[in-house]
């Protein structure tokens, strides 16, 4: 842990500075593996997974049998609580549906936008030890809900050829119409040319490691959208007196076990905390499993004194955390002034665990600054708009010439003429 | 033109193909003038625009003085005309803000979505003989109006170092923060990085050639968000016989005049209708003044016959126009089927024009099939969703069992501690 008392504003962007990543030499084979994919479809797929998941399959496809039998292997109790955390996800994305807007413009102008869901999706699920569900979750309910058609989901299999029966569980629970087992670049491959047995899809979503997230980058190339560029996951806190030490250290713990690159700031404005706060999380950091992980994460975090609220907030608003927890005697202050970040928690009771898996919001958001830009993942994330326009005979003849004039302006003569006819005949 | 029986559904792709640019070598240059751009700042920025814009220019950023005195080069029928337009487009996006999303998932859980504006955009606005104003009007409202800070407008200056009249009126008019004389692969170049002046910003916006939108795609790997990927423009109208072949015409020609590689498409259940609209496009083409370009583009146009209204949709939504007017009978069966648009324009008073200019709706739109997955620029293009979640001590106990096992069968154990520690003092 590095703390430092007051910084100057112009070492902020130093202080503050993400692990960047090299990319380069992967960058190569992303580009083998795409162009291998696309000319030579399943057996390319299939080469693939032998090489980098151990495992040769007959069928890529998750069978109906596979997820009954996963759903056997689940005890109640998980499955409940899968329930519970499904519900909450669902009434938080629901609530986000945008009715029709319409409005005359002018008199006979009527002009409307509307949603309609991408038809085709894929959902990208990483394999590895921690079978990452809840991110089934976060993805699969809100597609659902937008009415997307093809919901289409890959994981990479294990040395058995299995996929997590959690993430098949879920899968299933959320309406995801296709499970295929395949990971990695090879996935990403697939999903942006499709194969014989992996659809193309529209957008590709989920988190992965680095070559995954290079992957989507090279999809977008392919006319394939992406939800959003990916980095390390990170926390900052912003805590003063009312904030008690024992939470936040949890906090940035259940940060810091993420990864070894996880960023963890703590920002405040009561030296009193820092010191109560750096106690705690020596002590209770011996007790967690993924220790090595979390200690790594802790060696490069920071924590910030400053002299106010104000500097505070003008501080996370140029970090723009991917997660934000606010636990402040004028929390709304915080809570107003916040311009970049992804999802904010408030108070004593907020963990960023609640929102990671059970309070309602998404936990798909923006790393790396991109809070600045983006949105984390929400039902518009698997719409897109489209704007209409109906005008009658008198509407035309209302801005006719307002289109005439400013198409002339333009030297644009045949979009004026476009108009010119039809008032003609109006006349 | 080229007429199309029936096409068979496997040949749809190949007869609606877009044409495809290679732009290989186009990439090197760009990522030269990035490079120098990032490591000089304006002193690249001034020699790239001598050498490509013709013009050595002291002072590149444009001056209350000369916004004045373009104002007072415009005819008050012009203004007249544009304040029109900007009312109709203002109007229409002001409808579309939303309010905030809150809703209680479970007792004591408070999850809420707001959306916030992105602080620092930048508008690319081409040159060329025909001064685009019409654009600045479509992005630079939507941006004053979602509450951006910082809007940058860059736009090449001319042999004499101006920027066109129309622009800077319609700039200033919109509240456009910045206007700098600088174009090309520079201008998105010193967008991304910032230099001694030209501010960075968090996303770009506007159309270009194929070296701004390479240059577009490049500033994406520096972390900077773009409106869309830009293709040629493109038109589809479904007309059957309650459509006048004059007017039909006269929407294809307006397309066809963009630029050689416009794609010009008509879908129809008549073949008298479509015989007519060959016979008015090669009337009315004879009279524009950009006749070579229309010509070459009317050359590659393509007359669809189709049995029925349902092949037609079918048709249309697999092509994903970024234009689409309708002139049918069965209107409301095209509005309800359309599932890839970017906007739709019903009935014959409606022209393509009108929502190029003045109809209210925005003519930054997807095209090249982006229609499938993106939306056009709108309101939310220049703001970002942040969710928030505050939970009571109540809403923990709720919640906090679920949030433990999701969390463990997750294998994260940090991010389970976080609420146990919170739940034991609660007991």
């Amino acid at each position: 842990m590095k703390t430092l008392i007051n910084p100057k504003r112009e070492n902020w962007p130093a202080i503050l500075q993400r692990p960047t990543q090299t990319v380069e030499n992967i960058e190569d084979t992303v580009n083998q593996i795409f162009i291998d994919v696309k000319r030579n479809g399943d057996k390319a797929i299939s080469k693939y997974t032998a090489l980098f998941d151990g495992v040769k399959l007959t069928n890529s496809v998750v069978t109906t049998e596979e997820i009954n039998a996963a759903g056997s292997q689940i005890s109640n109790e998980l499955k409940l609580a899968i329930s519970i955390a499904k519900q909450n996800i669902e009434s938080f994305h629901v609530a986000q549906k945008t009715r029709k807007i319409q409005i005359e413009t002018t008199p006979g102008v009527n002009c409307w936008q509307e949603k309609r869901p991408i038809q085709k999706v894929g959902l990208y699920i990483p394999g590895g030890t921690a079978p990452l569900f809840s991110t089934v979750l976060m993805l699969a309910i809100p597609a659902q809900i937008a009415g997307c058609k093809d919901i289409v989901l890959c994981s990479p299999p294990n040395k058995e050829g299995q996929i997590a029966n959690e993430i098949l569980y879920a899968a299933q629970l959320c309406g995801v119409t296709k499970i295929i087992k395949v990971g990695g670049i090879q996935a990403i491959a697939g999903l942006t040319f499709g194969t014989e047995t992996i659809p193309k899809v529209y957008k590709i979503f989920g988190p992965g490691n680095q070559f995954v997230t290079v992957a989507k980058q090279l999809a977008t190339k392919f006319n394939v959208a992406i939800d959003m560029p990916a980095g390390p996951s990170e926390l900052l806190v912003f805590a003063d007196d009312s904030a008690k030490a024992s939470y936040v250290a949890s906090d940035l713990l259940s940060q810091a076990e993420h990864g070894t690159d996880s960023q963890v700031v703590l920002v405040s404005t009561s030296k009193t905390l820092i010191t109560n706060v750096e106690t705690e999380i020596e002590k209770q950091i011996c007790e967690l499993q993924r220790l090595d992980i979390a200690k790594q994460a802790i060696a490069n975090s920071k924590l910030i004194y400053v002299e106010s609220n104000a500097v505070a907030l003008d501080l996370i608003n140029d970090y723009a955390p991917e997660h934000f927890i606010i636990c402040s005697e004028n929390e709304t202050y915080f809570i107003d002034g916040i311009q970049n970040a992804g999802s904010v928690f408030i108070g004593n009771y907020t963990p960023e665990s609640a929102g990671d898996y059970a309070s309602g919001t998404n936990h798909t958001l923006p790393t790396n600054g991109f809070s600045k830009v983006y949105s984390g993942v929400n039902l518009d994330s698997f719409t897109k708009s489209i704007t209409f326009q109906k005008i009658t005979s008198e509407g035309l003849k209302n801005i006719g010439n307002t289109i005439e004039l400013m198409a002339e302006a333009e030297g644009l003569q045949a979009h004026k003429n476009a108009v010119s006819i039809r008032l003609k005949d109006l006349k």
